[in-house]
């Protein structure tokens, strides 16, 4: 026994890894870059940094990656093939959704809802049966309502209504234009098609989005409003279906940061649908979720 | 002289090209690939087939290419190379919108409303006074409501939200997993995400959507109202800022075909918002609008 477990999380732009020791305490951290298992270019690489750093030439008794599509078979291969080559010899492996990391990083025991706005979105529960429930996270072309990129396609569209005289002018165009330096709406359109996912005209987007609620704009807290609802009922479907509508509701991702009428609304939508709920945001990481994993993996049994 | 002018429709599928005499009569007609300049793999090959095809070996005093991103400059760039290499020495050549041609193909003296709803969608007119109008058409991710490939992606959208138990059931679900020969939602983000536009699954979820309409799904013929009301408010505003709103309103495009509630309701709508309009569906192809556009080019200053 190493009586120590690793836990990874594979993000979109950047990797975390944490190893703790049998009383949770963190023993080492490690970083590396995108670790999207379909989408980033190395995810190997961004993984073997971040574990080795972590690692610090120990060994490990359980090693959890947690990244995104983890719950899909395509992605879950690539991602224990990956953690094979990788990790110490003889160390327990297990490949994991990143949602599920997120609910550990909120609650220890990994009960309760919890509610991700990050680049996606997705609620995703699990009650003290292990019974577990998703709604949401069905990729920027269809779903993950009330995310940063869900709301910068928004803004996208209420600035194209407001050009062609469909819709209420709103103070998103002119921070949208000045982002991107440029002087009409269809100088926008080559920030934002045929450019990797997502377009360099959505993260524009959303910060406009940003300043024009801050500064009080109604289409953009319009839009806030809906992602609210969206991701409210998104957790309360889950909540409801596993019997948690006591809660806790978990909050996480960096959208619920950056907007921050975005969270304040998403509260108060809570407890208007689950009066019942508590409502608060994960204090921890998601690769503390995934180390929180690793030990019951690691050491449950004993 | 030589009495001839063409015109093409590079379309995303299929170009066309029409040669036409001085009375109006087709003397050639071709076809090639799809030419779109932006996303098709030979544009070139695709308009060099069908002109070559309409002309038969023939002169011509004018050339004239109407294409998606036809009024922006680096599509019109790229056209304008093109049409310089393949045309017939001294032809005079114009490579314009291809909802200008639509609106040609609807009236030849080129005034009035064009509502195309095909894979996109875009309103556009031109009054007496040469004045231009457009609203909408701003692409799949942001924008073209009621087109076939938005209805697809929300057709996707409402499925996804009765499949997490967060909408109404709808027979769409069943549809589209025949379709595609899936057994749950997650089997069609593989058929969605990673491809290029349009990806299979908006175009099985278009024909789903097309289906459960006809069998009277309330879920389906939601959506079909919503992508009326979008064209027909983008059409009214087109209509009002010209002077327009006693119409012609012209409707083009393939979703009208496929989506027969879409063609209804969008009428109804209109004649709502503008209620002296009088509302037709373009009898002539694109390219024969290109044609016409040529004809003036050619021959109205003589």
């Amino acid at each position: 026994m190493n009586d120590i477990v690793v836990g990874i999380d594979a993000g979109a732009s950047k990797t975390r890894a944490f190893a703790v020791d049998r009383a949770g305490t963190v023993v080492g951290r490690g970083a590396g870059g995108g670790g999207n298992l379909l989408t980033s270019p190395d995810p190997q690489g961004a993984i073997a940094a971040a574990l080795a750093e972590a690692l610090g030439g120990r060994g490990a008794d359980a090693v959890v990656l947690s990244c995104a599509g983890g719950d899909r078979e395509t992605e879950r291969a690539r991602g224990e093939e990956i953690l094979t080559r990788l990790a110490p010899p003889g160390a327990k492996l297990l490949v994991t959704h990143d949602a599920i990391a997120a609910l550990y990083a909120g609650n220890p025991t990994g009960c309760g809802v919890v509610l991700i706005a990050g680049t996606g979105s997705i609620a995703y529960g699990r009650n003290e049966e292990g019974e577990e429930d998703r709604a949401g996270g069905w990729g920027y072309l269809i779903g993950d309502e009330g995310s940063a990129v869900w709301c910068g396609l928004e803004a996208l569209r209420a600035i194209s209504h407001a050009v062609d005289g469909r819709g209420a002018p709103t103070r998103m165009t002119a921070l949208l234009f000045q982002q991107l330096g440029v002087g009409e709406f269809s100088d926008v359109l080559p920030h934002l098609y045929g450019r990797p996912h997502p377009a360099p005209a959505i993260g524009a987007a959303t910060r406009a989005l940003a300043s024009a609620s801050a500064e009080g704009d109604a289409i953009a807290n319009a839009i806030l409003q809906r992602g609210s609802n969206a991701l409210a009922r998104a957790a309360t479907v889950v909540a409801l279906t596993l019997g948690l509508s006591a809660g806790p509701v978990y909050l996480a991702g960096g959208a619920f940061e950056n907007l921050s009428l975005l969270q304040r609304l998403v509260q108060l939508d809570l407890l208007g649908l689950l009066p019942q709920a508590t409502v608060e945001p994960v204090r921890e990481e998601p690769a503390m979720g995934a180390a929180r994993l690793a030990s019951a993996l690691a050491w449950s049994a004993e």
